[in-house]
């Protein structure tokens, strides 16, 4: 199956402890559809403005990653500012420039409309209905958003929410998401809200996966070097939709599976700033890894009683 | 093979957004051999004062743990005053009263010197110390602290480290003493000074658990209620070092079995405030939690290639 992702292709500009990186190349769509084509066929709606180079572009086509859906418009190029502390779990924004995004209205090109998997990462909430609109009957759909949509839009996004399969949000947008404390409480109406299922991203303490009757617990592979926690969260969404995507299996085992893998090319991620650890990553690398969480999580049955 | 903790037994006054509770049992020791008696024999080694009624000493004793080391001596027993906020994670220390604790000079019994297992609880590290010099050869032994002990008697502490297999800490102590934010690069110093094994307690995030070679994650159970966070660490590694003297088996499977015993115990015991949910505690509900954290962890192998 392939997918079709919806979100932002973006300069950044990212301050760490251990440096910075100016105008590099980030977004919630470039993140994803990065990592999800090690795995599946990615197409990729976003909007960038005239100052979008050609060597972004030349590395995404690298990837293989349909860019019909990219538009060019006039303008400049989305772009985010953050700085990350010693602790690296949280991203203080020093500015955001909208720019093009602004005029941002996603069109699939008609050979989207019918594809099998969706993922609308983070954007408007209101765009992301419109783009389900434009969708014919996906077998998978999943949404990310952030805290500015949790205050400024909820309705649109609990409407989001209502259509789409799988959510994927981090701890603290799902507390503010419900006003509950209590995660297990806070998933609870979250799917109560009308998707299958919750992914609830915990930075470096893993994720935790939520249906009405099952939770999944995975732990982040404990790293000795993060250098730049961007788009980690996008990059686990790409790995986790796109192996959902290249096995086709929504059993519960299956699922579980992917999210391993989506953790995995998190992991990867952080190790380098932008996507520079993505462009030299390889599929034994990524294999070797998802081996390595097995031997990371696995402990006896009680094999008696 | 039986165990020997050495602690605290104190009164505690809780407070949590769900209620109240004043001058219940609590300390170190009493929640760590309360959890350990559920899996092998257990002696403790603690101060009370004249104040200290019969029905906590019943209950202990109703626990099959050995009392012949509790000394009663005269003034009142150790108190301890805290308040949690919605998110449980961080107690606040309203008020602490040493009382009899200040005159506390450990005396292992006798027949305590030649215990297979030792647990060192949170107490100063020079009683610790004193404590180590008392046993003749153990099989196995940890110990515990707290930000007070890293910030006031580093030196006495990490020769405590040196001289134990195995350091039970938690996340912030574990960065605390090392000065060291990366919690693996932090691991790594605290197994240099020269115990084997460092197990790094994340609350409900769960438990890491490091040698110079392996890293083990297990989650905390995903709990809708949680009443009273009071004890966990001390009931979690009442748990799995009690596991451990139950089996006898060190290797690296044996204590990945029992830490997830651990963590099944401080799941149980935050369900209630003080020890209420250990006094109500049976053996089926244990093996049934421990079967659901194999459910809640499990994921495919590759199996291929």
């Amino acid at each position: 199956m392939g997918i079709v992702v919806v979100g932002t292709v973006a300069f950044d500009t990212v301050e760490t402890p251990f440096g910075k990186g100016e105008n590099v190349l980030g977004g919630s769509a470039t993140y994803f559809s990065t990592s999800a084509s090690f795995f599946s066929d990615v197409s990729l709606v976003a909007v960038v403005g005239e100052d979008f180079p050609e060597e972004h572009v030349s590395f995404l086509k690298s990837r293989e990653i349909d860019l019909q859906g990219l538009q060019r418009i006039p303008g400049k190029t989305f772009h985010w500012s953050g700085k990350y502390g010693y602790d690296l779990n949280e991203a203080q924004t020093l500015d955001t420039q909208l720019n093009v995004l602004l005029d941002f209205k996603p069109e699939l090109p008609d050979a989207y409309r019918s594809t099998d998997v969706l993922f609308l990462a983070n954007i408007d909430p209101e765009l992301q209905l419109q783009v389900l609109d434009q969708v014919e009957r996906p077998r998978l759909t999943a949404c990310d958003s952030m805290n500015f949509w949790i205050s400024s839009k909820p309705d649109a996004l609990k409407e989001v929410m209502k259509r789409v399969d799988i959510v994927v949000i981090n701890e603290g947008e799902a507390r503010m998401l419900t006003g509950e404390a209590n995660l297990v409480k806070a998933a609870r109406q979250i799917i109560s809200l009308g998707c299958k299922r919750l992914v609830v991203k915990r930075g470096e303490y893993g994720v935790l996966m939520f249906t009405a009757e099952t939770v999944f617990a995975a732990p982040a592979w404990p790293l000795e070097e993060v250098f730049d926690p961007t788009g980690a969260g996008d990059t686990f969404a790409g790995g986790f939709m796109g192996y959902l995507a290249n096995t086709g299996d929504l059993s519960e085992d299956g699922i579980r599976q992917a999210l391993v893998f989506g953790s995995v090319m998190a992991s990867f991620n952080v190790e380098d700033f932008s996507l520079n650890r993505m462009k030299r990553l390889t599929y034994p690398e990524i294999e070797a890894r998802y081996r390595s969480f097995k031997g990371l999580t696995s402990f006896r049955d009680l094999g008696f009683n």
